[in-house]
C-alpha cells in the first residue's frame, strides 16, 4: 500500500526557501507570479494491506518525525496498490 | 490562480533523504515501510486567469528552475482561485 504525504509551512510562517524561488523566477522572466511556497512530498511505500490502520501508522509518522507540527500542516493520502 | 507543482526524483535516482527517513522511521520503531522516496511540492499563485497558459508558464518554469529534468520529473496541477 502506498501513501502519499505533503507537509507545507503554516500560513503565516515565513517561508525563504519559497521566496528565493520567487526571486529566481523573476530574474528569470516570469513576470505574474504572486506568491511560492516550498513544501515536502513524501512517498510511502508500506506492508500494511488495511486502508485505514496504514493512515493511521502514517499519521503517526507525520506527527513523531516527518513534520514539524509547530510549523508545519500535513496530508496523508492513501491508494492502493 | 494557483498552481501546485511535485518534483520527484525518477525511478532508479538514488534517494539518500528517503533512504535516511526510512531508517529513521525504523529505528523510530515502525516496522514495514518497504521504501520512502522524498519530493518537493511548490505552490505557486499567479496572476494568469486562464488555466491553459497558467499551465504552460508552470511547465516553463518547471524545465527552466524547479526541477532538475536530468533525474527529477515534474507534474503540474491547475486550481481555481
Amino acid at each position: 500500500m502506498k501513501a502519499k504525504v505533503h507537509v507545507t509551512l503554516k500560513s503565516g510562517v515565513l517561508d525563504p526557501q519559497g521566496k528565493a524561488v520567487g526571486h529566481a523566477l523573476e530574474s528569470l522572466g516570469f513576470s505574474g507570479v504572486n506568491d511560492v511556497r516550498q513544501g515536502k512530498y513524501i512517498e510511502l511505500d508500506l506492508n500494511e494491506t488495511d486502508a485505514d490502520k496504514a493512515r493511521a501508522a502514517v499519521e503517526d509518522m507525520c506527527r513523531q518525525l516527518l513534520a514539524n507540527t509547530v510549523i508545519e500542516n500535513y496530508s496523508v493520502e492513501i491508494a492502493e496498490g
